[in-house]
């Protein structure tokens, strides 16, 4: 039964007159003439296997009882095709295989979906049925690109010196960050291990150690609720060096990300990449993770506005907030005022009380609003926002953060519906100079916006308790067309600088001591300035191979509530094994 | 302070009147003349530093508060050192640096242990302060040798078209073997997830998928009582493949094993691999994992003494058992009486009621069981033994069982301790043939000798129910100098032998539904014939690096307990977290 000589996708003229052997699954079948043709499938491509009663009766009549999906070891030869039924669009469009010999190695039932490229099914069938929506050429294809981007990644770490280790997934839990996932002990009982949500702790230990410049490809794990572009296991390109400086480090990860490029997808892409500061990227984008594909950025109008008529504008700055505006170019007939309605309501959504819009026409600015503002406040709003007939212009007026939010998420919906966005493009961005800190309204404390292990800047430090909110941290993201890639920082090598941090964080010396006393020791017997990155390599791949579903780049996923529609997990477990761990199930109702 | 020129280890005589800047870790200090040399370290290894006064006073007074492992920032001039001072063991032995400049990046506090490679620390300790002991340069060797390991076999692996794919770490608790660790979920109340004992389930819907050719190297996870070679999670490097044979699987993997032994050690080995069934082996070497880089086989005298007048091995053959001995080649005079009571003691452990021995002289047999026989059959013993004077021969006589185990236990310990093994061998086994289902006498039933999925010879599958005992299995261990590196076998692809092979172990047709019924699904749907193996990976790193504990090669392993030393995982967690989890803690006492 064995001993396939070529993959079917590989068959083409050069092997006309030999005899092969090929392994694969019905495509299709088509009766035609007294003759039956297959399109025989594996995972290179398909080739048309032709069964004809003047080479074998005997196949034929196998032939015959042939459906979709069956899988065949077939023995043939390779014949050039009439010029008449030659398919340009198929590799092996030139050729067909005059069948001598057929073995049905396994037969199928009728699947639940067509296994073709374009599918209508829902999600939840081929989850259910994975094994089936993954024979669907383009999951190969993605799962292939996922292959060699972890190849090119891995080889480009290797040459630069790095070493692959393996962190521990049963490690131990902390307080800080979203949910870990926890995993009882048998052998300690009331115990738990927990998965780690990065393998953050382990690389900087691995630092101390001396190891110098550490990778993995490490799987991660976040109990959080799930959003369409989260899983509860992902994997990041996990990545650690000593005695690197930001720059190195950044300099270090564009040559990987151009190596990447050109490998898969054989583009070049030109460094330095781009820079903004945290600050700019808000300021001018309304995000910290812009889409550079498009401009329309947004433009501050608070210097101008000020103290002008409209009365909504300069309270809106008297208390301390903005009015900013983005230029939609040759909006003005595209939107309706009923369109513009819906995008009122759209920015609504992130906390803005209104829109307010003006219109470019010949003799001026035109809309409700324009009677609030002088000649020259007008000439103004045109030439800062580089506007001309036919422009519309969207003000939204608020404190800072709304005021970017609203506009961001409305220059990036604005941007897609105009069909701004050049999807060939693949618009790399560095976003630095983070704030270490963000405050927690509701629990009244500053939490780790990176990880409590993030280096302040060195002349922030002393800011770190009497003024947290305005300390940077020496902290970068990597973007790539409006989605964050990964990021890293600079991580603290000292102790006392650490034991700040955990303070300024709100934990007790005790609390600090429990939970990270260990690493507070390694930091006292020789630690080395360190700092690293972690991409996520699931979006990566998700750009790369142009998909929009984040679970198209992993082979088993789960659903947006964490289950595993194919093998049905999580489930329940015996009464014995709950023992075992020395637990019991306290449901309320379920 | 940043800028390196080069790793410490790297620095030679071509070098010389260079103006370089080091990193390192201070191994020591010495005072010499005015003068203070230190020795630095890195991962590369180590280079001698000078301070002068007649360079830098400054750096000087700086190098008086420097102690061991400290870490430093060093500029300065390589210069030849005088012949006199040259050490030859040293790749950097021929040079120094003479320092201009340098800065203590970091202090250390006087570490628990010296960071040498001869340690004398017990474990526990190595272990709690794991981030100082793989400072140790026998500890990072190993690692960079695990790196080259996964490279290799990645880079094989890859160029021989296998796809590198990632399946879920949060997967579904299954009842077969050994016990999985059990992640609870927040989001379903009551329902647990499990960690992977290995993807099998995940690489054989791969190939239904028409992947055809998979490979992960895994983490994976089984919650068992430690032994000194077990860990909590360990890796495979874990295949797939459809429409191979048993013999493509074996080859393919010889030709790994050929590149991983050329690539990471420079060692030829020759293909193809010797191979023994499992009842060769366990005849020959009283053992599923033989060692064979010494001889010592076991020999069956059973049809020698089945009518002998020594009872005690008449009997054992009269019984259905047997009688075998091995030759301890010039072990006559090793041995004495009170040594080979030691011997005794030591079989006993294994079952054997006791250890008859003959040694053999000039003038015949001596020992207490002589007389029991003919000169014929004293000359039969010393020919089909092919012993001479000189040597010690030692019999087991009970069931085939405890023969083999005891006698296979009792070779190795020999073969240790009079140093027949040559340690600079890499022998190389396949053992094939295996039982495909083992019989648990306490439990009354039948397990799979290896998984659930694996495939009966074609010809037993009709004693499937008739004689269970004496199906043979389509699997393949490779074995390397008594250790198994891993196994495989050929998997059941069709619905019909697999519930079959369920109903053998004992599986009510419900419970096989339940726990397998999306397997059996996916079988019905075009399943190519597939196979695979597996292998250790921390066990091939052993081997390979000469280490004789798996815990050295896990950065950060688990001790016995499967606990971690260094972060004390597991620990206790909150009370919310638990509610979160809808778990309560039953302990009855601690």
């Amino acid at each position: 039964m064995f001993g396939r000589t070529y993959y079917c996708g590989e068959v083409t003229e050069q092997h006309i007159g030999e005899s092969i052997t090929l392994k694969g699954w019905v495509q299709k079948r088509r009766d035609l003439g007294g003759l039956i043709f297959i399109d025989l499938r594996d995972r290179t491509g398909i080739v048309q296997i032709v069964f004809n009663p003047d080479i074998s009766a005997e196949a034929l009549a196998i032939a015959e009882k042939i459906r979709s999906e069956y899988v065949l070891d077939v023995k043939g030869t390779v014949v050039a095709r009439d010029a008449s039924t030659v398919n340009e669009n198929l590799k092996t469009g030139k050729i067909e295989i005059k069948v001598d010999q057929v073995t049905i190695i396994n037969e199928a039932k009728t699947p639940p979906f067509m296994i073709e490229n374009k599918t209508e099914v829902a999600e939840d069938v081929r989850l259910k049925y994975r094994y089936l929506d993954l024979r669907r050429p383009v999951m190969y294809e993605t799962f292939k690109m996922r292959h060699d981007v972890t190849k090119t990644i891995r080889r480009f770490l290797d040459e630069e010196g790095f070493l692959d280790v393996e962190t521990p997934i049963l490690t131990k839990s902390t307080p800080e960050g979203a949910r870990d996932y926890l995993v009882p002990s048998r052998v300690h009982p009331g115990e738990f291990y927990a998965l780690p949500q990065s393998p953050q702790i382990f690389k900087q230990l691995l630092m101390v150690s001396g190891f110098d410049k550490y990778y993995q490809i490490a799987r991660c794990f976040r109990d959080e609720d799930l959003r369409a572009d989260r899983q509860p296991e992902f994997t990041q390109i996990d990545i650690e060096t000593s005695f690197y400086s930001q720059e190195d480090i950044m300099d270090m990860t564009e040559k990987m990300m151009v190596r990447l490029m050109k490998d898969v997808k054989g583009i070049d892409i030109s460094t330095p990449l781009p820079r903004l500061t945290y600050d700019e990227a808000m300021s001018r984008y309304g995000s910290d993770k812009p889409d550079t594909r498009f401009e329309m950025e947004l433009v501050d109008l608070s210097e101008i506005v000020k103290e002008s008529g409209f009365k909504v504008f300069s309270a809106a700055v008297t208390n301390g907030g903005q009015v900013k505006a983005i230029n939609v170019k040759g909006g003005a007939t595209k939107y309706s005022r009923k369109d513009i309605d819906g995008l009122t309501e759209f920015v609504s959504r992130y906390g803005a009380k209104g829109l307010a819009w003006l219109k470019v026409e010949e003799d001026g600015l035109k809309g409700p609003i324009a009677k609030f503002f002088s000649e020259e406040e007008q000439q103004q709003f045109k030439s800062i926002l580089e506007s001309s007939t036919g422009d519309l212009l969207l003000f939204v007026s608020d404190k800072t953060s709304v005021v970017a939010d609203a506009l961001g998420a409305l220059r990036l919906k604005l941007g897609k519906e105009l069909g701004l966005i050049d999807e060939s493009k693949f618009n790399f961005l560095w976003v630095t100079d983070w704030p270490l800190l963000e405050y927690d309204e509701e629990e009244g404390r500053y939490y780790a916006a990176h990880h409590p292990f993030t280096m302040p800047f060195r002349e922030d430090i002393e800011k770190l308790e009497s003024d947290p909110k305005n300390v940077k941290a020496q902290a970068y993201d990597l973007v790539l067309n409006g989605y964050e890639l990964g990021g890293g920082s600079l991580r603290i090598f000292e102790r006392d600088i650490q034991e700040k941090m955990f303070k300024v964080l709100g934990f007790t010396e005790e609390q600090a001591r429990e939970q990270f006393g260990f690493l507070l020791d390694a930091f006292e017997y020789g630690t080395p300035p360190h700092g690293g990155i972690a991409l996520g390599l699931d979006r990566i791949v998700m750009l790369l191979s142009g998909r929009t579903n984040l679970r198209d780049t992993i082979a088993f996923p789960k659903t947006a509530s964490a289950s595993c529609l194919l093998t049905e997990a999580p489930g329940e477990v015996s009464e014995l094994q709950l023992q075992d761990l020395h637990l019991s199930l306290n449901l309320k109702e379920k």
